[in-house]
């Protein structure tokens, strides 16, 4: 079992891969990606996030080389080369190698780059207890609905938290909830599910949209809409949604507690029933 | 005479230079840069260019590797290298080369990369009939006084210049003008010289600082303030500041024309005095 690379239709060792200093991605963040988790050798919602890269690679007007049926060919061939039953995908597509010019570059093919690495276990104990986060100005760009690899506000603002001795940061825009630095965010209460809205300022997460639906399945009421910063403090539960930390508990915010400073039962109801899916996608 | 390339401590040429896609450059724009020109040998502002490099890599906490006297020594020695008399000097430095994850890796070099490129020649036609511009709202993030590798809104914007006849967009953020995709903008009103205020929104270009300081020294009245997008359509002249470019004059703004429609007195006037000022540089 070994970490392996993909290189424009070459796989190799992940160690092996080699970047021109003059991709688009190195110098402009010209790019988008797409993280995939594999469990038991199957990519986890992989028409999904498929579709997402698509919308992004649109958003940048960056045509993708391949198709869909190629990309599910290659991820599921780099899988079996690295013989990782669980690992994480990494999926990302450049405007390609040019000498230094903002201007598209005329008949150049994008850089496809993807690892294929072993799953870090996830520490279990963090989703038990729940974690605490920390609100912070969102100062990304005005299209967040795009994955694209211009993540310097999002690098800040995680490391802020991590400083501040949280697991994660909220972006408020404008005095309105948009999203973590990696994950959605969903509030309850009185029993009623509350997400911010799809718009240009947060990335509809593929997670996120699950269980939404699982949501909906269990007959709890959802709403997709515009929720305001002061909305986090008055919640009974807060939970992120993302695709490496699944579903995740707050329990604190800016060092309030929420609810009973423990994770909610509609949030552990989520979690159980995201589990349940999982388990039925293998 | 060729092109060079320098890695951490070692120069090359530059189709050689070769980066790993772990590198947070690549996956994260997270680093900095500085474009300088080098004029008969000489690079040319240099010392402001270092110092500008020196507060992005503060502004995003990278504390960068060399000093001053370290950087000049390498940057001579690329250009001597390269054997060019008249070359673009490309400095990038990044958070380093870590496994993907959002958190400031612990002890990891920053990676230093820098290209020593043959400078392209200018086509001079263009500065004697002026360009014409495009407004377009700026959905850049809230840090532009950082010279990040999140550029992705400029390659954008600057694209769609192009594919509208237009040699550069202007940004317009909340009704008021920020700057261009890669240069600063100055307006001419009855004889005064209006440009925006530094502030988080705009990069404080070290040609605008020249040509403001020149103006000076010619008696101009120069306004640093906040410049509404209307003032564009008023101004009796326009010209673009920067580093590749020096002083562009604007002749028409969104299909408008501006003044007379030919590069007005004043636009000419100052970029006589940067020549000037350049020739007396080296």
């Amino acid at each position: 079992m070994m970490d392996i690379g993909f290189l424009n239709g070459t796989f190799m060792p992940l160690e092996e891969v080699r970047i021109s200093p003059d991709d688009r991605g190195f110098q402009f963040g010209d790019g988008v990606y797409e993280v995939v988790m594999v469990y038991h050798g199957i990519p986890c919602l992989l028409q999904d996030h498929l579709s997402r890269l698509e919308n992004s690679a649109r958003g940048i007007r960056l045509t993708l080389p391949f198709t869909p049926s190629d990309w599910e060919n290659r991820i599921f061939e780099g899988v079996q080369r690295s013989g990782y039953q669980n690992c994480k995908v990494y999926i990302q597509v450049t405007r390609g190698i040019v000498p230094r010019d903002h201007l598209f570059p005329d008949q150049c093919p994008p850089t496809v780059y993807m690892s294929f690495r072993e799953m870090a276990p996830f520490d279990e104990n963090l989703r038990e207890r729940g974690v605490t986060v920390i609100t912070v100005p969102d100062l990304r760009w005005g299209r967040c609905d795009i994955k694209s690899l211009n993540l310097l506000p999002n690098v800040l603002a995680k490391q802020q938290a991590k400083e501040a001795g949280a697991f994660e940061a909220i972006f408020i825009r404008d005095g309105v909830v948009t999203e973590g630095t990696t994950c959605n965010v969903m509030i309850v209460r009185n029993g009623v599910i509350h997400t911010p809205e799809s718009n240009h300022h947060i990335l509809a997460g593929v997670t996120r949209k699950i269980l939404l639906d699982l949501a909906k399945k269990e007959s709890f009421s959802v709403y997709e809409r515009c929720v305001e910063a002061k909305e986090l403090f008055e919640a009974d539960e807060i939970f992120l949604a993302g695709t490496t930390i699944e579903v995740m508990p707050v329990i604190a915010i800016d060092e309030k507690p929420i609810g009973t400073g423990e994770p909610g039962p509609i949030t552990q109801k989520l979690w159980a029933c995201y589990q349940h899916f999982l388990s039925h996608l293998v």
